[in-house]
């Protein structure tokens, strides 16, 4: 379990991001969440960085600009992804160990397959890379004007535990939120799903072809208990812990009995 | 596993990719190491992608040029990452479903915790995500001139083997070729690791900052038996089977019999 620093004198330091970007309705009611529980760190991207997944900039060097610094509140807009956002926080910026970093709370769902590209999940992989205890939570709402309200109690709810408790070494959580008011909370594993993409063609007015990504979610196992999805579906709030181990064991146990070159 | 679907009159079609952009090297050698193997359609980025992970483009619509067609080989290039270039070639350009795809040989190693920023294994993911048969195969050489020889020749025969076996349905592989020639083959896990961050602050011509991300390498687990970086590091082409599926499965159960909000 990740060691809580206790700091004299030092409240934790709660560091906050997301991929929506610094001006999105769900980072303020997460940071209003968590006010209470600790020092507030938020480094935010500068605009949407939605499915960014783990990406970072290393092409072009990153901008940093603080726009708020206050007792217990600092925040700041970076130019990269969710994950530079995590490195600048944690490496650059933060004047002492953080604590814990969560990400959200995002608008839009991130259940089954969409934790290898979301951003929002990103960030929370990066925090727990780094040793730091570490979740992210999505609402599964997409419209800015969405409710954050439960949303926001279950973070503080989830902050709170992850605080006193710490999470496993290599493990950060997925913690995703129905619409409505939620029946109550279910840990479980991530869904088997994908997504079926279609690229919609433009000609743009200079006679050139341009393409736009759409697609919609397919869940391979609908409606099984246990999942992640089928949790969100009932109503219910569910936590997937997340491992940054994505070794396969049982086909690499197979592979070393059954497989020589 | 994958079904490989035995079409008459039809060579299996081979999607390639990278993340280092069409030019590269690695991509080039990986082309013609495949070529005998079946017909090849490359979609790979008009330029370096490197550490984009799973990202997706969405802000922004892709561009999309064919760069050659010609018997058993058809070229382009694409705008976006290397996993929209797998679905791209998935879902807008490939005339039959394809039996495999194969993204590489990217200059540089992903081992360890490099798997969850790599662009290579993003597309290797993405190929997974669609249940084709995928693999990401990188060398230990960052050097535009790498010797890709004995990379090539690995490449090769994995796909060899992948083409004929499958892979289970929410597994690819993360091949990992040493400098030189390589002692063998390893079946491995992911070695536990992450990188040290360091910002490098630079001041632009009018008087604002910038920063450029730097860092390097710290094993968890030096020197350990049957991890992947001690594998490459002792000469050994390492293979780590990849899930999809990256519940933490042991705390899951201890979470269900013990925490309840």
């Amino acid at each position: 379990m990740n060691t809580i620093e206790k700091q004299e004198d030092m409240r934790p330091l709660i560091v906050i991001t997301n991929d929506d970007g610094i001006g999105a309705p769900g980072i303020m009611a997460l940071q209003e969440a968590l006010m209470e529980l600790g020092d507030i760190l938020v480094v935010s991207p500068d605009g949407p960085r939605s499915a960014q997944s783990n990406a970072i900039t290393s092409v072009v060097p990153l901008r940093l600009h603080q726009v708020k610094g206050e007792e217990g509140l600092a925040v700041y807009k970076c130019s990269g992804t969710p994950t530079d956002c995590v490195k600048m926080a944690l490496n650059l910026i933060a004047d002492r160990r953080p604590s814990m970093v969560v990400s959200g709370i995002n608008h839009g769902v991130n259940t089954s397959i969409s934790v290898i590209y979301s951003g929002t999940m990103g960030a929370a992989l990066e925090g727990c890379v780094d040793d730091v205890a570490s979740f992210g939570i999505s609402i599964d709402d997409y419209s800015r004007d969405a409710d954050m309200t439960h949303a926001a109690e279950y973070a503080r709810k989830v902050a709170e535990w992850v605080l006193k408790n710490g999470l496993p070494r290599y493990t950060c959580l997925n913690v995703n939120v129905p619409k409505g008011k939620p029946k109550g909370v279910k840990w479980c594993r991530q869904a088997q799903g994908s997504w079926k993409e279609e690229f919609e063609r433009r000609v743009d007015p200079y006679g050139h072809n341009y393409y736009w990504l759409g697609g919609e979610f397919v869940n391979h196992e609908p409606g099984v208990p246990g999942t992640d999805q089928e949790a969100v579906e009932s109503g219910m709030v569910s936590i997937v812990p997340v491992r940054l181990d994505m070794t396969d064991f049982g086909f690499l146990e197979k592979m070393e009995k059954d497989f020589k070159f």
